[in-house]
């Protein structure tokens, strides 16, 4: 169950509106790596924690903390768009810093959302829960999360770099540091996953039920050997159960497949015709 | 550039059809984390690499063969359709066999792609590029990789596990050896890239410009105290340049945001009516 | 901001396992009237709310409780996922039961989420935030939100006619209860905006400006004339600033488009192709 | 079955092209609450209708209407886009205004559609049936269309205000003017079936079968009580069978839900691991 | 503008209700090349033609038509769902064929629409306009077309296939006599139009300006010199204006292309790390 | 299976930077009709071939040339990124040039992919499956092939006329080409089909089981009679079996469809509500 305080978790104020900056901020609003997606990525994760104890609340803590920034973007979203100007191409004209808004802005944001945040990316896309995976497998997810926060984080890192305004960059300050912590408290936790259950998801496969000749294997398959020069080509594995080998020349190891004609009743390309030949086949009634 | 050869880079044979099976078998095809998604995530992270060298060479390395495993993938599927009938509710009702396949395969296997496997997942949802990632940063997308293969070998061992059939059960422990393999190459590969640039990405990004007195903090936003037991709660953080304390009531820091109205001209609700007093307004030509 | 707490809000409890129903429930999760779609609907509405007060308050008020609905609900979906089967058509045909199972639960359930529940529907579509709205104008929003709250009971109580589950539909029976709440404060929500404003939006378009010999038209473009009959065809119109009409033949009132040719760089069809006489044009270089 | 005639219901002719209004005109095209969503959400309501009579005789009215207006739309588009400009940064940099306009435009009006109207929004968006709803109870849906022609009127006002051309404000206000009428007619006939139904969706489930202690029930899940306020929080209900009451601190009804290990075969992290203690498990091959 | 007349305009009526397959005949009213993708490409593609005249006026007959179809079908899906069951585990198992429903009907026929047609597939995708095209080249669209007919009328054929049901077959016996006429209108369209323009689209474009020396080569990227057998690898080509000719063993025509290092504001990997030198660079702050 | 090699198809090198024209590029990588289209559809349909033989080779040929048209256009579109830069508001209005890039470019090249190519569309519409088709009948799908092909080069022609950068258009002259010829083996590879099969798909449905009678009659459904002007109204049918006709006036065949009520358990709107009568029905409890 959830409770919701007005206040924001962080400051949420720009110094002056500038809705081209506003598109830009969706991005980590409802982008494939804004904070919906690690909110409701972490909030799923957690209610499929089947046995309680400190990774789902580890999960629950952060999930709640992620909504509080959707709040914090929303806002400052909302308030970049203040006053925003609508226009045509006589307007646009007339003023080359209206016609700069009114071409670098998304237009749903005066259209559809009347000036608020929308949970879409920097190019209008609405977030879609194909971003997201809670798989019941926490060393999988968590590297899920890592990579999310590390996406996340790089992403918040250009937007910072791309605005002069100081409210702008204060809030995105917040949200760096925050990532920070987030990408140090998933390697905190994935190291731990990794030192009870070995590196390799699902530790609890049975190993010698896969193809273990090639299960160190680097094959060959761009030319040019300059992968052959890594750590993971040559050397013990990094799970420290096999020796990874490099194969210069990789060789296909069954034949082409032939599959059978489908039955008529699917009326794919009949057979005959499939073969190619020049036996002509009566054009229509069979 | 690429050449195709005919030959498969392993076996993809079943020992009978099973068109509920084929259905399932799509999940690792065109799912969030099937082949199409990491042949395309390693060949658009390779082509962005600027420079070359051997990340590159091992991104396209992996990327090609990852279209190997789609293309064993798509000739199993067909197989396992190889005959698949087709039929109403009369047809069902007369053999409870035929009844569980039309009921459990994908009617699209037999009316859109003729008995043919598909670009789409377990529900017939069609592939999306929504599932990828290629930022130009790659501990950042190694991550994404080290990700995508573990939840990738998780689905291949749920499928291995939910079939009887050796053809099947061969192909797949292939695919998990080199599941495998990919967790463990691209665990080297970060493992390099984390000793080169330290931990948080993006690593170049002033570690002083971010708000620095919460990037090792974690806040207890669920009730219960159970993550405070973890290791992201105490001892240095994993980048070695702080260390984490744990908040058990974390408060806000700034106040309720109070938005301004829009302009007349974006129609929203009048700023009056919001207040919500009981002041009429009067009822519609202003 | 928000804190979480473990307890759930209302009990989630089946009498037994059931992965078709399981499936089934995803859609009051993550269909179109799902609870993430009112959760979030709320929430970008009550962030987007330009000045504070009871609607802002109302509005988060509710996102927050759907919140802890999709949390009971994944509950649910997760224990009715408890020890699910896997199997292929092998197993299928052995055991009639696991068959019905295996064709009707979603294969994901066990492929994908590890028998934890998905933001997803029915069908295994993941949910899109191109299902809700926030549009700055609450009385345009508030019907929104009672039109979601409609066919989301609406819904609930299909689910629960389709199960004898006890713990399921004492559940369903709390949804359906808080969903006729949902309704009624909307209605009330929407009655005083109505009164204040008057009933179109926006209010604040100035009337002469529409064109207002056909603002309370009814035309019959559908032969029959059964919807003369309705109250919408005569009588004062609900806004009580005109009176309805019926036209029963309506006809065009402006001519056929033709629109101009394309210039040449766009290379559309040429313009002596489009007119579709029988003068050739030269074959292929102009 | 329809006809088509090639004279449009009213006038949709620009004074002048406009490429960059021509893509903010696409919203109520093909956005979420365009012509072919009202269209084919009226048509397929229509269509499901089980009885026939004037509610069914009114949706094929409207939504033939629909039809006509996407139509008109669409040759507006076409002539804002008569001879739009293509090109790079050189050609921008030379003209501010191509600049302008290169920026603005959506440039799939030139590259795939060659200057005619896609059924797409205002950011490029293809429309999807994901917008409408036909739900087979006609109170529900026909909310669904109030609120459809009121997010629409909405939009279409702001589009009005944001252009100077005297050609697109006259067939905009033409738009709106139906728009007036439709929300008229959708309210006499909601206003209707609340009148024989009561104005809960769906009238007909027992309210006893619902826990109806929380049917009258506002729970204050964000701090602050503005929503108190309220008349959903006082007062008999809407529906006129109870009393609306106020919690000001809402409880959980129901414990912390614990979930049951998953199988084996799911490869789901371990129980053991779950728990999160100290006890070291085998590192792989169990 | 559009008039709608509520007689169908052929027989819509199954002899017995059949909830699975009528979850497969959405198929072709909202599957990729269903009956709503020709109606609106066609549709598109009249109200885009740039000037008047018989292929506009074939485009607008055809896109009516197509109205009619959607009707035909939705009216059939209604009728195949009249009293369908609803159900859980339980019903299932106490009868098989129950069970067989509720296996394979689509849940969303019961809990979204209520016994009505969606817009939407066989697996329950809704539709989306990203399966249709309008290019304002009417060559390449009437293939587009032609394509969309061949497609549709193999689908018709294959769910002619799967029914016993003989009001089923009757109406899809008129539907693909409709999808016969409609091949061999595009055939003739195309026919004309290659006669008047040269078979390569778009014919306008100057010749001279590609690179001619491979415009008519077959690069065999595929081991095995089967395709050289073909008509297209020797003798004239089909536009008359060259020769076919095979490339047995293609060479690539430039080097490996190398791109610069992105700005620092960028955040990707810095070079240094890039060309995976040993050569250590400091770990965070530079 | 697939080898890669470094070297590039051919060139992709711009004179110059330009980020807005690497925006509408990435139309022909990831967009309908983009070489991500083309290489998967003729993947999955070579694949997906029934029997071996010279269909099957042509399809891999092409399918994997067009990798290779990835590659270039990838590398094209991060070289046209080169240095591109990022910026808010008060940039853009310092610098009208920087101002019309930071309007007219995707903002995802910066904030997602730093600087390299995505697999999207000129709208940073990200590339999905729900684009191509592989039938299984290769006469349907060599349609779909010259369709894309069709589109693809007129798309490429429209980019080619909407740049003065030599270097680009060096490489779209290349595409041209290939274009050319990939529309040429299309149409040879049809030709031959229809010459064994007869035009019309799928050759081998029984065409005394369609409704012969209208299968070669063109239906006015939009008024006026210039579609008789047509070849498709007279003469002999494309397939050479029967006679095409006009029908000036046409009329339904079927009756108003009326469906039957819901069971009570769907909880539609009542019969009795439906009938609209005035016959008041008990307000809630039934």
């Amino acid at each position: 169950m959830f409770y919701h305080i007005k206040e924001l978790q962080y400051h949420a104020k720009p110094e002056r509106p500038d809705p081209i900056f506003a598109r830009q901020l969706q991005e980590v609003i409802g982008g494939q790596f804004g904070e919906i997606s690690v909110a409701l990525q972490y909030l799923f994760q957690g209610w499929n924690v089947r046995g309680n104890g400190k990774y789902k609340d580890l999960l629950m803590d952060t999930g709640a903390e992620e909504l509080a920034h959707i709040e914090m973007l929303a806002t400052m979203v909302a308030r970049l768009l203040d006053g925003a100007p609508v226009g045509d191409l006589e307007t646009a004209a007339k003023d080359p810093i209206i016609g700069a808004i009114l071409g670098g802005m998304n237009p749903q944001h005066a259209i559809v959302s009347g000036l608020g945040a929308m949970p879409a990316d920097s190019n209008g896309k609405k977030w879609t829960a194909d971003y997201i995976i809670a798989s019941g497998n926490l060393l999988a997810d968590f590297r899920a999360n890592l990579n999310a926060e590390s996406q996340g984080r790089l992403q918040v890192a250009r937007l910072y770099a791309a605005t002069n305004d100081k409210g702008v960059k204060d809030m995105l300050s917040w949200l760096l540091a925050r990532d920070t912590m987030h990408q140090n408290q998933w390697l905190a936790a994935i190291k731990e996953l990794e030192e009870k259950e070995n590196v390799v998801v699902p530790s609890t496969f049975p190993r010698e039920l896969e193809k273990q000749e090639v299960s160190y294997t680097l094959f060959n398959f761009s030319e040019g050997n300059e992968s052959a020069e890594g750590r993971w080509a040559h050397g013990p594995s990094m799970d420290k159960l096999g020796t990874f080998n490099y194969v210069e020349n990789p060789v296909p190891l069954a034949k082409k497949p032939k599959l059978k004609p489908a039955p008529d009743y699917i009326f794919n390309t009949p057979p005959s015709v499939i073969r190619g030949r020049d036996d002509q086949i009566p054009p229509s009634l069979y």
